[in-house]
């Protein structure tokens, strides 16, 4: 399992509606394959600051199978104009977790 | 629910020790009021990069409870000393997962 992250700053003032595409936007990914769940979490400390963790079976299923999809145009052209700047993507596995074990890759 | 987010880079080299580290240090952040889990992420593009994400009850269980406790100052000696540079710490909470319903606060 694969964690895609990314810190994403919004336009200044245009939060809510961020978030109105976004829970649109949610549909797409949500129904791509090798997708497990997905969460946007607003920051408490920096306003238009958000955090997006979307777990992916595999690094191929966000990177290939999702951004070279036809539902990824749909994806930016409801998203991409509200970010500023343009965010970062990174992708992380879990190493330990609650259950306080090492993982072995 | 509080999300606690910390990018974590770690001095070069000095990973694996960070990781054994870490393991030392996730039972006390277990066994502290108001914590729900948490989760060490190693980045895939960054070498020696990690997320460090734990779920909270309330805010000031982490910035009071746990940061004001006997026990951070042994969470501190064992892991401060890897970080470079020093981390910025931030809360988040969910406001879009995977239900895809936009939470009310």
């Amino acid at each position: 399992m694969i964690l895609e992250v990314a810190i994403l700053n919004i336009k200044s003032g245009m939060s809510n509606d961020f978030e109105r595409a976004f829970q649109q936007a949610s549909s797409i990914i949500a129904s791509m394959p090798g997708y497990i769940s997905h969460d946007l979490q607003k920051c408490i400390e920096k306003k238009d600051q958000y955090l997006l963790l979307v777990y992916w079976e595999t690094l191929k299923d966000h990177t290939v199978g999702f951004r070279q999809s036809i539902e990824y145009e749909t994806w930016k052209k409801l998203l991409h104009h509200f970010y500023e700047p343009f965010p970062i993507v990174e992708h992380y596995y879990s190493v330990i977790d609650s259950s306080n074990k090492l993982s072995i890759r």
